[in-house]
């Protein structure tokens, strides 16, 4: 699935996620602009929105034109989240490449964010797969079977490995063309990555399976290097650390994705992003966040004397 | 040389690596009250001071009596870094357990950090093995033989890692206890950090080989964690990430000892340590710092729900 000259994936998922966290409503045309300030600095694959109701996520109203604009740019993989089968519908509408419909391990967590039990979700998602399935068009669409609260939840606190391991299963044998493990809340920590992607990958034969971390208790990029350790190599971020969680104020989101960029380049891994770029798309997008904050530490640091992006680091090998 | 009721050791080097980069010079009182409160923590390893001229560092000129003041408290390996064979002869008459001698395997920087060749900082380092040779009193103290820069240098970039090989054999020879690889300027990747542990340990034996982060590009964790696989059990670390660079600012510092404790004990690995108590022991620490600032997500977040510290995690298993 990954194009040839990169080692890892990076999935900006900024403006889906971290905004849908955000106090400010950004404006589309700011969305627009970021979008392809990131496509310039070599990020190919953009969450670019969510197709829920309006009236839930104001942020997100304007998905289906955000969706078609990140097309129109060319070169983009653009994903959105989707709830249920409207979104889904919406979401191949306007040309989603992927279409993450999101269930939590956790039942508790579920029942309070998309008001279903597993059984419930996994009969949408079924939906879905049918609704892709009814037109050849859709035949490139990936379909993903997001697993959020994987590592933990808030509301039940630990997780069962083996809740993760069936629930994958389910969504494969639903026609999941990807699997999804996502630390929600960010309570994972890198031994428990390891060994959750080691048994998830175990089970899902030739599909991807990607990583979503916050960074919540700073272990955001520890584990995105042991999931990559698993085995994994496509990780979702969010330029800036969009995303905190609004119960723990001041706490950081998302991982951010410059940090995450640095870190895989400078461990000669090619995500084909330039890292100059990628700061100039992160004032990009602050220049439309108002005062929200941002987080970070390669923005403030840059890179070390002498460093070489991978590419270049490979071919001097 | 680890407690048998520890995984992974935590060496809390705040009171020396931190204050040496603070704008404010904390009290003796101050660094006494921190120093007791990390001990009531758990915390069993201190790096009290640095044994150099009053005049270079104005904020260690009281190395000697906060040493003595951590001895007595009574079950703490007490640490001190010392630049020359003055500095050893000081910081053993105040009682150290272990002294921390430094050259930089950037000989650019070791000339400019203590001006001295590396055949130079070798000879004084074997003035320090016969200094404790000279005393049966000092047998139990450990001569740790520091490589800093050892993965990547601000004046000379790239660091070359036969030339810590090279550095690690020469201390070893001359007679060092322990082998200490410091990243001083936030340089290191998680792929680098692990081959060159793996390096490092394959030519020590069975001396100890310590693990020293500095977290300026949001890597610190990930380091660690790659060290921790690596086969590194001990971790110096900084409640707060004291110690930013001077030269980047806004920039954090040292790994931050919270968030580290906090990986290891989610990880099922017993650090000896209680977090709610490493809370108390920053908030003692910051009340003596001014307005320095401190850095460290694990502060506002706090513990997952239905965490486990690893000492319970292992007898429920």
């Amino acid at each position: 699935m990954m194009d040839a000259d990169l080692d890892v994936l990076i999935h900006e998922v900024g403006p889906r996620d971290g905004l849908q966290a955000t106090d400010v409503i950004m404006p589309s045309a700011g969305k627009i602009a970021w979008i392809a300030a990131l496509r310039e600095a070599g990020v190919r694959k953009v969450q670019a929105g969510s197709f829920v109701p309006p009236k839930l996520l104001p942020q997100m109203a304007d998905s289906g034109d955000i969706v078609r604009a990140a097309k129109a740019m060319g070169g983009l993989s653009i994903s959105a989240l989707v709830p249920n089968l409207k979104g889904a519908e919406n979401a191949l509408a306007a040309g989603a490449d992927q279409i993450n419909f999101v269930m939590s391990v956790s039942e508790a967590h579920n029942l309070n964010n998309v008001r279903k039990t597993h059984a419930q979700s996994l009969e949408e998602f079924a939906r879905i797969v049918e609704l892709k399935g009814s037109d050849p068009a859709h035949a490139h669409v990936v379909l993903n079977g997001g697993l959020a609260t994987a590592f933990g939840c808030t509301i039940a606190g630990p997780v069962d490995p083996d809740a993760v391991l069936r629930l994958a299963e389910a969504y494969i044998e639903a026609g999941a063309d990807r699997i999804g493990l996502s630390d929600t809340v960010g309570y994972a920590n890198p031994k428990q990555v390891r060994d959750l992607f080691s048994k998830v990958t175990a089970i899902t034969g030739g599909l991807e399976v990607g990583a979503h971390f916050h960074d919540t208790r700073g272990l955001g990029l520890a584990n995105a290097y042991a999931a990559f350790e698993a085995g994994i190599r496509e990780f979702d971020g969010c330029l800036g650390g969009l995303g905190g969680c609004p119960f723990a104020p001041g706490a950081t989101g998302n991982v951010v994705t410059e940090d995450m960029v640095f870190m895989f380049e400078a461990m000669g891994l090619r995500t084909g992003i330039d890292l100059d770029r990628l700061l100039t798309a992160r004032a990009v997008m602050k220049s439309h966040l108002g005062a929200e904050p941002t987080h970070g530490a390669f923005v403030r640091a840059g890179v070390p004397k002498g460093f070489m992006p991978a590419a270049a680091w490979n071919q001097s090998r």
